[in-house]
């Protein structure tokens, strides 16, 4: 079987160099010239060291799913050498919330499938979850995405409509991390 | 924070004494005479261990929370000296559903929800999630059951009523796991 958890490491190597580091909420990640975005588990001194599983999707319908199995593209396109890894975590307030409640503030709310639909084919992603790896984990979300040059406008545009949805109310925790493919 | 993760670990000692195992579908596990449940790995020669998460709830709507938040019991009650750990894996393709799909097949085609409050207040019951900790994990889920023993056929039409629904169609292995507390 192969494996869903993706790993990724801050430090002095890597197949990507890191542009800059944001915080966007919360606390911060320590600085780094380089992430190493792999399957396996480096042996190596990194300055943070993020994890993630790929899982089954929790919110989209099934109209949804065919949409997006139609319209998004594969990461690592040869022009993609943009890339952006934003790590988030939500409060005990979300988590609380019951399925329904949850998806009304994801979706009929919040657009967050709409407003990603957007930025496709652009923009390629892949999403990890962290939550339920331990209950120590800094993130509950990796998301990292590849994109072209050019297209790093949509790419801004559509992290700028995502944070000022109803949504991110709940996001206790956000950082933004851009690379280059090396 | 406290931790969401509990393990159940079958062997020569334990908590509970362990009354059968019986296979359901799929792979069996090992026999054992103690099974083990604790939030913290004991660092013992188990014939299996498993364990999961507490997370938050996929299906549930607010209505549904709130009546079920209402109606059920705490585990551990004295007089609820019956144990049950239910350990299930689904298929691919259930997986491969979407989140309208799932729920559909959960509640409004199996009635998963209206079976397990039909045994309510007599059965506690703790649900873990193991899929998302490796793509190596032996089942997706654990539940965990506790009763007195005059309940005992409450919980044995429970799991019989859920194992004749389309839900079910798509367990493919499960494992019955009874014991008795120490």
């Amino acid at each position: 079987m192969p494996s869903r958890t993706w790993y990724f490491q801050g430090g002095d190597d890597g197949n990507f160099r890191i542009l800059g580091i944001n915080t966007v909420s919360g606390q911060g990640l320590p600085r780094a010239s380089h992430l190493a975005v792999s399957q396996e588990l480096k042996q190596r001194s990194a300055t943070f060291s993020l994890r993630g599983v790929v899982s089954n999707e929790r919110y989209v319908t099934r109209q949804e799913k065919d949409w997006l199995v139609k319209h998004q593209e594969p990461l690592g396109r040869p022009h993609a050498v943009c890339g952006a890894l934003i790590p988030i975590r939500k409060n005990a307030e979300w988590w609380a919330l019951s399925q329904d409640e949850r998806r009304a503030i994801f979706e009929e709310r919040s657009a967050h499938i709409q407003l990603g639909n957007k930025a496709l084919p652009a923009i390629a992603r892949r999403l990890h979850h962290c939550r339920d790896l331990s209950a120590e984990e800094p993130f509950d979300f990796l998301t990292w995405f590849d994109f072209s040059p050019e297209h790093e406008p949509i790419f801004d545009d559509l992290l700028g409509a995502l944070r000022r949805t109803v949504e991110w109310e709940y996001v206790d925790r956000e950082v933004d991390i851009r690379v280059e493919r090396l």
